[in-house]
């Protein structure tokens, strides 16, 4: 099953839900009177070799003019769901049959889409922008009580969709395809982000016994969203398992590949929430708990999200202290994401810099070690190498904070283990999903004693396996499909964190661990 | 299958297609986080066995609230549609469990509309009130005409639906039911009033090949036509054969039972046109033809529609040529409907008042024959006994005009029994609708040769057939999916007014016809 991706992202045209037709009629006459609409519909109908044929009232008006302008012979844009297939729109035979979709990942930072042929499953562009709704609430718990507010709840939907709509246009100019001809839309987020884009209110999702509105929205057409593109197109929008466990993640699960495998695979979403499914073909239990922030690089004063200048990856001699970077894009560095994060506190941890509860060790670290407000500090970068003039360092608390994120993870994933009954060993294949984790060093995680200590190859770092899912659904009914499906496949752990939870947490807190036997391929620190 | 109709009006609970049901949910726990609105679908699956439930997208928003203020506890109505079943709204169990529906008669001069429990097969009360697209265009070909000016479609849609939402809204006042509480329709009209009613443009329906937008609208939601019901109250639109084959006569077919019968029978929608259809439970054959206003009482001067003061039947004595007549109502006459008019031309006939060719015979009329610029004229009630002050006559031409409206319409009788290979011997039962049919006398149809001479038991007038067929199908799967099988089963009978067709309308423009054996029930006219 390996290539997943790859595989079922190869065109089936018997297994495409949304479909473009080359539809010629004969045109009408005395002796065949059928109506216009009743005539397209018979002549889909025999295309399709099935009785079920939706002409959408909102269609049925233009199509008189339409039909007559094009002879009768047109190319029409379908989508099935429910055993029904529906027209979308009919079009100038001229135009092609390649029929075009939006695939989109709904973070609640950053939004990513793609333009696709989804006939030919073939990604024109990705772009990604920011989440507009950021200027309302950085985090998603403030935008829960801000969609509290009178007209809150439509401020926050607006801003998501005019700017979705925005880059949208911008796509389309981009790549010379009107909006009309985009006929079917994916979409995937956390259960907060999808409320706000289906405009439902998100206000019970925080609150006990943490209820939304809706698990499983199915298919909703798109001019009910507002979305700027074909208004009859319609737009899957992935199924949660509940308040914390996202559509995304259910994407992620569908693109790894994993409730397809008859070995046990475990997936971690790495983000503010760790967010951990384990299974296979035949079970599925999934959890989310808090990480904190540390991961996404939002604590860290020099932290930063993953982009140009951003440190990813950091070596340091263990004899000299040398530490060598690298910045994506290679650009000058400006800060350090989580995945550098982690790279660095391994690295400190492996040249004796920090010791096993993280604290800095002044004697290896030298002149590097400074205090700043009475606190102490790792200069990374020098001011004069760095983009900004100022060093790029690293305080005592960010590397407690990030201990903390570590932990809980360590924490989620040996509890959900426990709780299946199985061993860390018992995992053929561990991949590592979310835009975070697509540059995340297994060897770095395993380090600090975030991922267990598996042999590396049964790692797998895929990257947004949001994005990828909702691509292939888009091109897929048997994906969009499972995604339903693996959804009511999936027990929810209800994390408890109890006194034992809190123990487990304790001593994963060190690097390592406090049992070193249980991370048999960390060398042990450094002798001070 | 006498009664039909009263039969199907029982209520069958399997066989309804919209529903209410009492839902009562466990309240959400930690111990079940489903959300709302699939908690609600799987509570409306559990109760109705079945997995195809839709909670339509308009419907999601305000459910978490809803929910809450009724404690999980309500009563959903739901309407079965292409096997799924669609969730029209939520409601307090308060309110019971009656399903209210409109079923409604769309005449292009009159609209009778019945607000129905559907759920009991009961009439609550029926309103009938004028199409105020008569001030737009008197008759449906102005109209279609003035659909095509600029915005002249969106002028004769708006008023209509806008008088519709008056009464609906004034029968909703005087029942006490709350306008949301209606949660379905079912309509039926000739082509072009759909076609108005939907907001579609009828303008290919008056040109050749005569093709109409759509034959088979089935259900639109209230909403998207802006009915003052229920947003989501599905609005079933009975199918049309074609342009001038509309579904009220569908309608008519299905309650007068027609197309369940192992006989033959035949019915005919009298009006402007003559609408006909022969068959039984294997085969039907319509046709439909203009027959002339006269029928209706839209030519003579005196005529007038059905209604309080007109007067409907006519007997006159032979030997006196004395005139009694009856009015609706029994108000002081205004004016004379069809069927006083057929009433009186067939006693003017037997009292030797009128001869073969429909002339007045000036010396059996005596003093009741005037002149009026020029034109002969026969007072039928004098100025002292009437509402208006003035004398109420009948023209030579108003006599001529019924003359070609009645041969018209044997004609096309003939024409389509010939058409089929049977006699008029052949046919068991004989049914005569439409508003007009209500008042119409089977034995002065026959003496003036409008119908064909057949044993008086056979003919059954229905009335409004139309109204009545709407008013099944509010309440019954079966008769409303019937409707579509019935259109689909019907053979359209396009009427060739070709030698032959001229030849048959020529013999037939005679008193009772020109071949007198063909009606051997009506005695030879009055020695002059």
């Amino acid at each position: 099953m390996e290539d997943e991706m790859t595989q079922s992202f190869n065109t089936d045209q018997h297994n495409l839900w949304v479909k473009r037709l080359r539809i010629k009629m004969e045109p009408p006459s005395l002796k065949d009177n059928t109506g216009d609409a009743d005539r397209l519909a018979r002549a889909i109908k025999k295309e399709l070799g099935t009785e079920k044929i939706i002409i959408p009232y909102s269609l049925i008006g233009s199509l008189p003019h339409r039909l007559r302008d094009l002879h009768y012979d047109c190319s029409v844009a379908i989508y099935e769901y429910g055993h029904t297939w529906n027209t979308i729109d009919i079009f100038s035979p001229d135009v092609g049959d390649r029929a075009h979709g939006i695939a989109m990942d709904l973070g609640s930072s950053t939004v990513v889409a793609r333009l696709v042929v989804l006939t030919e499953a073939k990604v024109l562009e990705e772009i990604s922008f920011r989440n507009p709704q950021v200027e309302l609430g950085a985090d998603i718990l403030t935008r829960i009580h801000h969609a509290a507010q009178p007209g809150g709840l439509k401020e926050l939907n607006g801003i998501l969709i005019r700017e979705i709509n925005q880059q949208i246009a911008r796509l389309c100019v981009e790549q010379n395809v009107n909006p009309d001809e985009i006929v079917a839309s994916c979409v995937a987020g956390n259960t907060t982000m999808t409320h706000f884009f289906l405009n439902l209110d998100p206000y019970w999702i925080c609150r006990e016994p943490y209820i939304p509105v809706i698990n499983t929205p199915g298919v909703v057409e798109a001019g009910a969203l507002g979305l700027g593109i074909n208004p009859r197109a319609p737009v899957f929008v992935f199924p949660n398992v509940g308040s914390y466990f996202g559509g995304d993640l259910i994407a992620g699960i569908i693109s790894s590949g994993m409730a397809r495998n008859d070995d046990i695979s475990l997936l971690v979403d790495v983000g503010t929430n760790a967010e951990v499914v384990i299974g296979c073909r035949d079970w599925l239990m999934g959890c989310a708990g808090a990480a904190g922030p540390a991961l996404e690089g939002g604590v860290a004063a020099m932290g930063m999200m993953a982009g140009p200048g951003a440190i990813d990856r950091i070596e340091i001699d263990p004899a000299t202290s040398t530490i060598k970077y690298h910045t994506i894009d290679e650009k000058p560095p400006e800060g350090i994401c989580g995945s550098g994060f982690i790279d660095l506190v391994a690295q400190l941890y492996l040249a004796g810099m920090v010791d096993m509860r993280g604290k800095f060790v002044a004697s290896r670290c030298g002149s590097r070690l400074i205090h700043v407000d009475g606190l102490p500090h790792l200069v990374v970068v020098e001011a004069e190498e760095s983009a900004t003039g100022q060093p790029i360092m690293v305080s005592q608390p960010d590397i407690d904070s990030l201990l903390r994120s570590k932990a809980a993870m360590y924490t989620i994933l040996t509890t959900l283990t426990k709780t299946v009954g199985i061993g860390f060993a018992d995992i053929s294949r561990f991949y590592v999903a979310g835009t975070f984790g697509s540059y995340i060093n297994p060897r770095s995680a395993i380090t600090i004693g975030m991922l267990p200590d598996l042999p590396l190859e049964k790692y797998q770092v895929l990257g947004n396996t949001s994005l990828e899912g909702v691509t292939l659904a888009l091109s897929s009914k048997d994906t969009r499909d499972q995604a339903t499906r693996v959804r009511d496949q999936i027990t929810y752990l209800e994390l408890n964190v109890n006194q034992e939870f809190m123990n487990l947490f304790s001593a994963a807190k060190f690097i390592p661990h406090t049992d070193p036997s249980l991370f048999p391929s960390v060398p042990p620190p450094v002798s001070q």
